[in-house]
């Protein structure tokens, strides 16, 4: 008998409709832990280099980890992976939500789809019976209407619905997964992926129980972590103020990513902000299995000219800053009114804002003209032609075709110095956090497996002073504050660590937002609930080791792909000064920046070409030619 | 106020005799963590390269840890560091027994001693009084007298007394340091060292408690490691047998050294057996400050021919075959005495054992004759020029005089082929352990920052196969049995991951029977204990990485001496098969081992010279040029 995790995996082929179950060992489990860990497996050891993303000789990896479902705040989530069709490279994104959890119940770690179906299909779990079922009458659907034809043709309100919308369908660069039609696998395009097999969800009801060793202890850990949480004021924010609780601290910073990142500092700052969110259009705030945190907001809106529908949730911090400051839109209303677009058309909020905010700017410099826009007016602030472009990105419609394909390949395209205002890393857009007024971000976006990704590193200004955040992370070795403009070994040392601790968090199924340090879970109680899950005698050192293992993976395979370290950099952009605010002016050093990118490869153990190097690889067990 | 540390180490410098108190903040503790890590610190940090290590620019560093002295079986140690004589690199020897806890109940952590004396002295330290006391009627005592002589004139039958023997006094480049007359901090010579320096004796007198920060913890991890010891078979085996409880599974194995590592199996292993001390020769079992395990063992002999005085502890394994199979002498009474003379005299007893089976393979082979020899017929198995050899080196009297030089450095100046007789890595004679039966011995040989060592790894042996410590070494990261003649890079990960744990045990102050894999104590014991004393949250991760600081500090100073990677291997013995025994004609294949020493650079951040990469230095916090 396993604990933690089933043992049992899914290997499902859409061509041939074949459908197997594996049964990987314990070792297995204890060397890749699930998430990440299973995505950079499967995807090194299965997928050949130069494979088209959008072919069936891609695949779909979908992992819980072997915390994904314990009844504990913030251990809800799985990993999407496959080859991406943004980058051309690692592709994984992570969700929350119900979903990891109600797969587990079912009895499976994770599904690997392969292939491609010749009709649409959907994948429906229960239990011990799996089905590929017709999707003809479901696809081409927003996300709300087949959620609600699934259940009804289901006869199953309980079911879990993980999927993709129209934007997959289309086989937009940037289309998400969707499950509860409000948690995303937002990055990397996975959605497109899963709409190139003609795949357009899949269904999971389980109702057994998910085997933990020692629930006792896992009980207890979870009593310890609520009062670890009612005293922790970062924790108190998520709840109170939803991710979005940061902005206009960001703003006062100079970091709020501002008119396309030219500034740091927008002036509607306030009126986005979640202080008034909180005052206006919030409905409720949600969470995810089992969490007691409650981060996620639920905004609604009925008037005549707006309606914002409760179901598909609310705008997150990212999502505020991608279709407010980032655009230059002041209405609280139109960037709740966008995150309800992209929900049911299955679209990433951040690269769907980051690609109008660089359509803007190109409109802005006559590169691209309102007849290029399909006569749209296409300016900062304009928040209407903001939605409509939502729209037609979604259904590559016009000029939403050519964006469609995400804002590096669009620029090539467009040319006449296009390119510099795509701010992309390895093809994927930035995320809503600048790396002038907090570097780790910088070497986070430039080194990050899957392109420019938030989830990367945004928290150095917690380790700037003494406190509760620096004491949390001492046992990763980082004893001494840092500045979040401080480029040194220093910096490069904590993001070593802490980036294997987050990847880590990717394997297991963990949120950012319950371990410290940006959450109020103590690092042993991590460790002690890995054990209590599994029954093993795992120590943080492993836990990180295997953090490192994936990064490692994952970097094999983009250098298969042909990425190099040139790719490891970020746009020019970032080298110029902030236009506004606090810090108007600061950029980062180009050689300082380049620097850091050579001593984070020797720090751990990859060649002055960003190449692991043998030693490491196998340190790490990776046993690979 | 600290805990687990005092915050205070003494500097005193012999030339001009001043004592200063220097008081290192916490992160300084939290980084270096004590022993080896002081030891490092401040022969990299104050040592330049060249120096002649009997000169006064040497330093002699003694450390403890900050487990040192806890109430608790196995943490009593402490380390002594200096440039040693006999390997010209990085010195430093580790020993238990009650010094360690002494110097901590004193109020200080460490001592640091400068410079030369003019004249023979001794150090006294009682609490706050630190004085520099004179030595002219003890040098040239042995230690025993010695030691009745400062505890008699100091009053005090409680003073725990670290001394040198005449062999210190004479500058024998392996005499080694005592306390309390049996715990020997054996290796590299550094007793030589403080010979060098006038120095006899560092006389410790504490009467306050060490502060520890939750003496609750403290006493229930001590209360379950008694629990844990009771049912472990290796711990019960070191009550019982003692060290050398596995003299006769290594000659049923093959490896125990015999005939200067020719043969691995001896006749007369059953008369210097473990077995035959229990029923013959042995007094008492012992053991070091709060120690349950007793692996010390007290023989006394009191016939006409031959006296032991039970004062000069037992001979250990590493004694028993030094002087026992190693010479091919069978008499377990010729091996107590050898022990108690070297006891005596402030010798070490590996390298002593070690250079007359070099003196002897010479004469056999007539490249030493008995002229040479001062009219001895030291052949393989005459006990009694052994015994006369063992004094003349101490006394530096005929060719003891060259033979104190240590066997490298007289084969070298005997020439004739002798080299290929001295069985030596860096200057430092073998232990014990033949790695032809159990190759990651020999790559701990190798690579070890103080010449072949019997600290750095024995225990193949104990990963071959499922079980009790394969299970306790799982929070490493190591899942998998390994044979003991495996070389591949299993193994060497395997060393990689436990040359550390063992480098923060030298750290520590903890002895290598106390935690898994040798000792009962579980890994995350060990971890707690470490909090449990300091108040710190330190995990297993920090503490790897403080061990691998270590390692890379110690590896800088052997490179700023001269050491390149060509000093990494083995002696070319080795190289060739066993004459007899089990594995006979079992070799080390000189190409593998080549490529097991690269892999382990590559493993660890070191270049293909052996030299550390400036991001690995970095990465451990070590911002040196």
């Amino acid at each position: 008998m396993s604990y933690g995790y089933l043992g049992k995996i899914i290997r499902l082929n859409l061509s041939d409709r074949s459908i197997k179950i594996e049964e990987p060992d314990d070792i297995f489990y204890r060397t890749y832990f699930g998430g990440k860990g299973f995505v950079a497996h499967y995807l090194l050891e299965e997928i050949s280099s130069n494979v088209d993303p959008l072919s069936e000789e891609n695949k779909v990896v979908i992992a819980t980890g072997i915390l994904t479902g314990l009844p504990i705040a913030a251990m809800p989530r799985f990993a999407v992976g496959a080859k991406s069709p943004l980058t051309g490279g690692y592709g994984q994104s992570e969700a929350g939500g119900f979903w990891g959890p109600e797969l587990k119940k079912a009895g499976y770690d994770g599904v690997i789809i392969e292939g491609k179906s010749e009709k649409p299909v959907y994948i429906y779990i229960k239990d011990d019976n799996i089905e590929i079922r017709d999707a003809k009458h479901i696809w081409g659907k927003e996300t709300g209407e087949a959620e609600d034809l699934i259940i009804s043709e289901l006869g199953d309100r309980s079911v879990r619905i993980l999927q993709i919308g129209p934007a997959g369908e289309n086989l937009v660069k940037y289309a998400c997964i969707l499950n509860g039609l409000k948690h995303a696998n937002g990055r990397n395009g996975l959605g497109a992926v899963m709409g190139s097999k003609n795949l357009r969800a899949v269904v999971v009801k389980g109702t057994n129980k998910i085997p933990f060793y020692d629930n006792k202890k896992i009980s207890e850990i979870g009593k310890s972590f609520l009062s670890y949480y009612m005293e922790n004021p970062l924790s108190r924010g998520l709840y109170e103020y939803g991710t979005n609780g940061g902005l206009m601290g960001n703003n006062a910073g100079g970091i709020l990513p501002t008119h396309n990142f030219n500034k740091g500092e927008f002036e509607g700052a306030e009126k986005i902000s979640s202080e008034t969110m909180n005052d206006t259009i919030l409905k409720k705030r949600e969470g995810c299995y089992a969490c007691a945190i409650r981060c996620k907001r639920k905004v609604e809106i009925q008037r005549e000219d707006m309606v914002v529908d409760g179901k598909f949730g609310g705008p997150e911090y990212e999502t505020v800053a991608s279709f407010g400051s980032l655009c230059e839109n002041e209405k609280l209303d139109i960037v709740a009114k966008a995150n309800e677009l992209c929900n049911r058309l299955g679209i990433d909020t951040i690269s769907t804002g980051m690609t109008i905010a660089f359509a803007m700017e190109c409109y802005e410099n006559g590169i691209l003209t309102e007849k290029d826009l399909d006569g749209i007016d296409l300016i900062f602030g304009n928040d209407k032609a903001m939605l409509q472009m939502i729209e037609k990105i979604a259904r590559r419609e016009g000029i939403g075709d050519l964006l469609a394909e995400g804002s590096q390949i669009a620029a090539k395209k467009i040319g006449n110095g296009a390119e510099k205002f795509a701010l992309c890393v390895k093809g994927q857009e930035l995320a809503m956090h600048d790396p002038r007024g907090k570097v780790g971000v910088g070497i986070g976006y430039a080194v990050s497996e899957t392109g420019a990704d938030h989830m990367i590193i945004g928290h150095d200004p917690l380790f700037q002073k003494e406190g509760f955040t620096l004491d949390a992370i001492k046992p990763l070795g980082i004893l001494e504050p840092i500045d979040p403009l401080d480029l040194s070994w220093k910096k490069v040392r904590a993001f070593v660590y802490l980036q294997r601790w987050w990847s880590f968090f990717n394997m297991a199924g963990i949120c950012d937002f319950g371990p410290a340090p940006r959450g109020a879970m103590p690092i042993k109680d991590v460790v002690a609930l890995v054990n209590a899950a599994t029954g093993w005698n795992a120590s943080l050192m492993e836990l990180m080791t295997a953090g490192e293992r994936a990064i490692n993976m994952a970097r094999l395979i983009n250098l298969r792909e042909g990425f190099t370290r040139e790719d490891d950099t970020l746009p020019d952009r970032l080298f110029d000064g902030l236009k506004n605010g606090r810090i108007k002016g600061t950029s980062i050093s180009r050689e300082e920046f380049k620097e850091a990118i050579s001593l984070y490869y020797s720090m751990i153990g990859w060649d002055e070409e960003g190449v692991p190097t043998k030693g490491k690889l196998l340190e790490l067990n990776i046993d690979f030619n």
